[in-house]
């Protein structure tokens, strides 16, 4: 991620969680809190944590300096720890990071970072939850075409494509409060995982230090076992994954050719001085950009996990450059989605000429189905390939086709023939659909 | 995956799930269930369906020709539906697939096939966990060295090694299990996902299909959303990647330096015929293989999440690949790692010859630690890293140089200064974390 | 690879290369050549050598079992040396594989295979660049939209779409024949890469196998560097990559709403019995699903370049899965996109239809140079870009209400504005690019 | 990329050569040359070019205004263009960027950088050379154990592991070489790839502009053409994955239980103040770290060529993102591991003592090949692994027990015994081929 990656594939919010200075700020605050924990188990004195956690502020350390540190230290824990020690002094600055390893602050502090990033995320999955139930609520009846191998197939409603998008987003949402609650779990093992310079307190200050923090204890430290780690990466993969899928749906309906929707107009926005006609779907583009960028992350810290021993060389490093990468360009596509979807101005007239577009025939299974109990489905089925397949030949309606049959004329009559042909007669479940995913839309909310 | 791949890197249970005679019995499943259901709802004559049931049996269809017309037809439901149909005959073959589109025959016969592939992984992740269980308890004292960096930095024992792989295994079981639970939703939409040609009965039907697949009954169709597909790819990834992490960890300890574990021998087993003196760790190396060929199939169905509007255009055709490749390899790196496992050869003796190659240097936190209480950290902390570091210098062990140390000896006699360079006793949480990875595992299986 | 890819994503050719028989027979190839130079170097008997050339020849070996043994064995080569030293007898058997390694016979296979897979995939391109140019020669003046962010831009022709196809196509059969040429290095350095057996005659004995097998002799053996691998595996992806490209745009134009073109019927193919009205785009969407397929094995390549010391654990052992994937896959993106493209339907009413599906705002930019001449660019451009913006919202057309303008009236007259607009008056360079790419193809053919 | 990754995982020149305003400043040089090139054929004023020229000055623009205008716009290049306009002023303003295309200087702009970057590359990895051919010299004679499957096999020397690793290293400063000469082509196509604007010029201009900026001119505009980016970005990722690569091995070197090689110690370099006996190799792990994150984006590239119609909708701003990102980590990967071979400490008694840790059995080979002549190869092989197995098995050396061997005795007096027990004679062509591969270097630096 660099600067135009900033501007436009992220969010300022995540870009702050994820700043170098909060990797630090995060850090401090696992070296407080351990020192609390360690003062409350009576293994260093209260005086020596009450001083521990006064320096434990940000605005102490230059993290520039920091960071070039850490180059040659391998791990930005080490000349952290180390400046901790000075600014603590003579006095307690041994009791400083008692008992814990470099990764220990490292692991946590990441995490820290990521239960951030995924309220952000949350927060902002919601809201496009919301943009989409607005669109499939005021959308239901709003006939178009529906689409497969982007061939026009039959009928739905936008409402119902809308309401498959607040499915998609509301199942993220809720998968990515399931890795917060579940996933995010504190490190600490010290050097290789036993704790061994607390003898036989250290689960005690364990459970003390994951309290403080309010992270999940887990059973046994996770230095090289990246499971967790993995898993919360390839949610927010999905999540990115399918902010794509509804934004290359919003791609495709902008077409010139489709032109069923429009991404709202601003100054400055999608447009091209030479090419006045052009409306280009910026927001959407950039969500599409954003996800691509995110998705790609994914197999980094999936191939992450395979480290060596009790704690490892080379993968858990990537971690700390790759989560925060996934963590911003995900929220990138998220929130540029939102933008898209909360301006995007719908024609609906559009979205009925187009109906219209290969004479009806996207009408001919309704047809299809309406004289079947009239003369048995074989027959039936065999007609209205006919009528479909002569209208298209001649660059006739399905509706002149059908009505100038007699075999079709002689059972339904011409109002029950244009009833037949009526796309908003022919949605099946569509309406049961869209209910249904408001009301799961609804549970999530209530949770 | 070829003849090489099958022989190798997966097993012969999970080749019979995903080939694709098992793949046309599933599709058969899926029509025999639909005619089912569709006649208990009344919209196809009994007759009808029970003619289609009897139909539906793998016996009576040339897989091999099929497979060669799918190529043209874009799916293998289309040749497939046409013969069902044939076969069921001029009176009934009408209502076969009746509603129904090729894309809820395809995806509804893969997750079956996923289904049958996560019993058997979670079944094989769990004789995994059993083989760990053993090693754990078995080993729970056997004193090595705790890798990080791949250095050797402190005492741990063999038992928490095989406890945290244990712990790795038992939540990817844990995690199967929860996907098994929760993400096989039955697909059936219809042509464009409104389940159109049902009128209002769609629901209703697809309630009942659901019930007789034993499949979740999804709110709307997932046709082009496919979060489910590709949460379950990521939690198999994770699975591969937490078998290679293990894998590794095995081929290290075997190495000649190490020498730690060894392969069981057996006839034609990783020799050498060149050099008798090898014994490659082959089962864990085919696990790696494995593994690596499993991870990368996840992005390559994260990235077949962007699906065009209703039902996309070469994507979910790439999970029917896909998916099985990845259910396969998964199995071989479970499968070749449990075979590593189970028959290891643990070398003790090689393990505590090991804890002495840098002159007991890894002992020196212990050593600090007894000091502490006679002298202060600050003191202990300055006196252990001299005679540490005098100690590699001159290439004595910490034990001579310690003992020799004026400062050492005033407050620790010699037997208390072998206590505090004794491994066994700087073992920290490691019985503990022990203990708990197997509560852990007894609760998985009590579930 | 299963039987529904090998059936849809590959070509019986790439799967007749790379079957375990081929693989098997191309290390028998080695081994006999071994011989043979072996015995030039006076290092065998040519007795033996004469023996074992006899025994190389694949209908002497069970496949089958090879391959169950290799699982234990960690290698298809140790049981395939087993048996062919068996085969070969008492006498000789011991110069069979003589100072060679398993990964010698192994890699040297692979590589051959891979000469014969890419002869078939460039014989492949150049076919695909013949269709290609035999469109970009016929359509060289059918006016059709330019599209940019999937919005109408300008006119281009068809030709110049199918120019730019071919000049893609093009470098990608140069690039493969590039790797032909280049990449394709002899395997042969003994257990760890010295040829200590062979004593000093080492080097000698690698160029006669090199030529005999006429492949590079590489100046070192490369067990541990599989950089020409890696290269070969990413111009795989990159024309499979090309090919999703050029599939992606029939599939895009291929839609109902667009309709440019249409791949060929034939009985079976991309139909569907509900929906008379559909023609799916079936060669070109399984040119996409194969291309996904193929593109995703190049980081499974890529991440196996970490390979261990001389000779490594796990990772060119996925490579001998993993290249013929990506070999049948590219394939069968190939000639899945030929078969799209040869049959392909073009549709020039439609292009020109489409062309004025905004009123004509696309000849906006040529109206804008047609009157600069006599007003100045400034002015030019003011003007133009109101009157489209009026046309667009008062859905008028540029030409009606350019030719309602005074201002623009006052300089061009009724003819002249015509021209103006006229889309075939508007292609700039497109003829010279068209031919551009036709004379590349022809330097292709003559090289 | 974060602040982190940017400490450590990259250098700073490659930093300065992809920061934001390096883009914004080659993107005025592409509009600075393009009005010299159009003044130049006539297509615009002289002042215009002039004072065109005089304004494409980076310290005239406010790069962080521009980025955030960008994310609206859609790309960098129109608040750019647009804000150079009015710089340019009244007058000229209109001739800025004429006949050009935002995508035109987007992407040249890129490739101008990539040249920058092509060229840091190149000379780093000719340093990394001379590093491993000094290495190679040095050390051409210092016996190790060959080590295949991470067990050992053969004896080498390390200079032949050195000669290995220049190899590749030297082939990947060749393909980069070939890549910036024949891979960087200009992007110069205007709205849709036809240069309209300019009439019959187009082609013309092009040719004078790709002089300008001393870019090849390719035969069509490649707007949504990505091969050539694409394969720069996989010689990238594989440059990445051959320096990991080396890194491995030196990681491995480093362990406690091999102890062959050490990282150079710094102040504050690798330490651990807990346990003074580590010394972590902390730049070859920072290089495969920067390179796992490398060569993750290469499927990013190359799943982006998918690139629709004329210009597509958020693929190659993908690139934009992700090329910069792929040098860097490149670069890091290059630079590490040349920090960490440059002060490579070997440990060459270390290296001796290692390959008696078998008691010799590596050195089963050279016996045979010693004992052959004398009874023939089938005897030879069969007494040899009798002593060694015995050996093995009784924890004495290969020397002690073949000593003891009668059969071995009446053969080979202990002087010759010694002589086949020699490591440093038995390495067959390590000599030959660490000459190669220095005389292959030799060429390379005289191209």
């Amino acid at each position: 991620m660099n600067g135009i990656a900033e501007a436009s594939f992220t969010t300022p919010d995540m870009t702050a969680v994820f700043a170098p200075e909060a990797h630090v700020r995060q850090m401090l605050r696992f070296e407080a809190a351990l020192a609390r924990a360690e003062a409350q188990a009576g293994i260093i004195p209260s005086e020596a944590a009450e001083r521990i956690v006064e320096c434990c502020r940000l605005e102490r350390f230059d993290v520039k300096a920091l960071l070039s540190e850490a180059a040659n230290a391998g791990t930005l824990a080490i000349p952290l720890v180390g400046n901790l020690m000075e600014q603590v002094g003579e006095q307690y600055g041994r009791y400083v990071h008692w008992g814990a390893t470099s990764q220990d602050a490292t692991d946590t502090a990441l995490v820290l970072q990521m239960r951030d990033g995924l309220d952000l995320l949350i927060a902002d999955l919601l809201r496009l939850c919301a943009t989409c139930a607005t669109l499939a609520e005021r959308h239901r009846h709003t006939v178009m075409a529906g689409r497969t191998l982007l061939q026009q197939a039959v009928p739905i409603t936008f409402g119902l494509k809308a309401a498959r998008w607040l499915g998609l987003t509301e199942r993220q949402a809720r998968e990515l409060r399931a890795r917060r609650r579940g996933y995010l779990a504190l490190q600490f093992g010290g050097a290789a995982g036993t704790l061994a310079v607390l003898g036989t307190a250290g689960v005690h200050v364990a459970r003390q230090l994951g309290q403080e923090l309010q992270l999940t204890t887990p059973e046994i430290p996770w230095h090289a076992e990246r499971d967790r780690m993995a898993t919360v990466a390839a949610s927010l993969g999905i999540t990115a994954g399918a902010m794509a899928k509804i934004a290359g749906d919003v791609v495709l309906l902008a077409q010139t050719e489709v032109g069923e929707v429009l991404e709202g107009a601003a100054p400055g926005k999608g447009g091209s001085s030479a090419m006045p006609n052009k409306r280009n779907p910026t927001d959407a583009v950039a969500s599409v950009t954003a996800s691509r960028l995110a998705v790609g992350i994914v197999p980094v810290v999936l191939s992450a996990m395979v480290q060596e021993h009790e704690r490892a060389a080379g993968s858990w490093q990537a971690e700390v450059v790759a989560m925060p990468d996934l963590f911003r360009y995900t929220a990138g596509a998220v929130s540029r989605l939102r933008d898209a979807l909360s301006a995007l101005e719908i024609n609906e007239e559009r979205m009925r000429d187009n109906l219209n577009l290969s004479g009806g025939a996207l009408m001919a299974e309704s047809l299809m189905v309406a004289l079947a109990p009239h003369m048995g489905r074989p027959a039936a089925q065999r007609i209205v390939k006919e009528v479909t397949e002569s209208a298209i030949a001649q660059q006739r309606t399905l509706h002149t086709e059908a009505l100038a049959d007699p075999r079709i004329g002689a059972v339904l009559g011409e109002a029950k023939l244009n009833k037949a042909l009526e796309a908003a007669r022919y949605l099946g479940s569509t309406d049961i659909f869209i209910d249904r995913a408001l009301a799961q839309y609804a549970v999530l909310l209530a949770e």
